[in-house]
């Protein structure tokens, strides 16, 4: 526990993507479940695209594309409200179970949040949640207009925070995420929910764990 | 019919990479078919992925990677022996029915191959597949370190060929491919073989077709 800032990645970290599909089963019934993941990978897909072809747009604006392509894929017709509301669900997301009670556990710390959202998602979600007041900075690439996993993007999280990329203990559940950032050079954390492998990308995190909770009770450890 | 070149992708719209599921069933059985599609849905997602982080290797690697992971993920074991004589069955796929026709339809023109692939992948699949002597060019992303979707990567084929990017047809069953080469300004071709839905990237292809034939039937009328 020797870091200067604590910086976590939101969609999956902190927040639960698919209690959204709970939304979209209202909505598509049974194809709800498979609307929501595939509406999550085409989300992140989106990301990485407009990253390599140089045509950043913002995450809201991905996120609403994703879902129109993954409807019109599987053949299932959407309203403008019905799609409104589903990206309203976006900012009411649920945050993982053990994540209020570790933020107050390091509540001494400088700790912030990293997205690829804009800060028309981040700031009503953190707000909602009532989480906001644990971080000293909200940080977006959006400001930067490059999606993670480019190093312009986590080298902004330095300049935000005035600190080097090994000071900083980057946490994420997204495995992509933990590639690019400790290429980059972060330390970090993979918070790996779903009991996954790790991506074959040349790069290991530091820790593993299943949940926050689990990972900073060992942390503390040390 | 007025473009100084017609440039081909090969994964997918030359030749089928789905034809590699039925060696995937002799070695993994029921699992075969899915293997082999999330094996190329990774290939992919690593290509992005390395492209964004700035960590280039060649597609042989990645490949390879990507099998391992997959089969990693799905408590699959395999052997050296088993992935070796998989990645040699990249350098066997088997064209569609249609591109050998087409290819000899279009001999008096200026063609040329662009992909992803690495030249020990490329040369031995256009050899095995008795195609390569209706290109003038084989262009990797190799010879420049930059994937696809890579604004530089299509610049590359523009330097190869000496032409502009408004010059050149491209054709690819991809439709991020289709996405990238038309944001950098080349005329497009998406070979829908799977009757699929376009993404939503705020581009669109100059024509659609399910196959080289039936787009250049088109073409010809024109």
């Amino acid at each position: 526990m020797n870091y200067k800032a604590y910086v976590f990645d939101v969609y999956g970290t902190l927040f639960d993507v698919y209690s959204i599909s709970e939304k979209c089963t209202v909505y598509f019934a049974d194809k709800g479940t498979v609307i929501s993941q595939l509406w999550r990978q085409k989300q992140l897909e989106y990301s990485f695209l407009r990253q390599v072809m140089g045509a950043y747009k913002p995450f809201y604006e991905i996120t609403k594309e994703a879902l129109q392509y993954v409807c019109r894929s599987l053949h299932v017709p959407i309203t403008n409200e019905i799609m409104e509301d589903l990206l309203q669900a976006y900012l009411k997301l649920s945050p993982f179970e053990e994540v209020e009670r570790v933020l107050q556990m390091l509540s001494n710390e400088t700790m912030a949040v990293f997205s690829n959202g804009s800060f028309d998602m981040l700031r009503p979600l953190l707000d909602h949640a009532g989480v906001a007041k644990y971080f000293t900075h909200i940080i977006s690439v959006d400001e930067v207009k490059q999606y993670k996993l480019s190093p312009l993007a986590y080298q902004h999280v330095c300049s935000q925070l005035n600190v080097k990329p090994e000071e900083i203990l980057f946490l994420s559940s997204n495995a992509w995420d933990i590639a690019g950032a400790s290429h980059f050079g972060f330390q970090t954390a993979w918070i790996n929910r779903t009991s996954g492998v790790m991506d074959v990308l040349d790069v290991t995190p530091n820790y593993t764990a299943n949940d926050l909770q689990t990972l900073f009770n060992e942390l503390m450890k040390k």
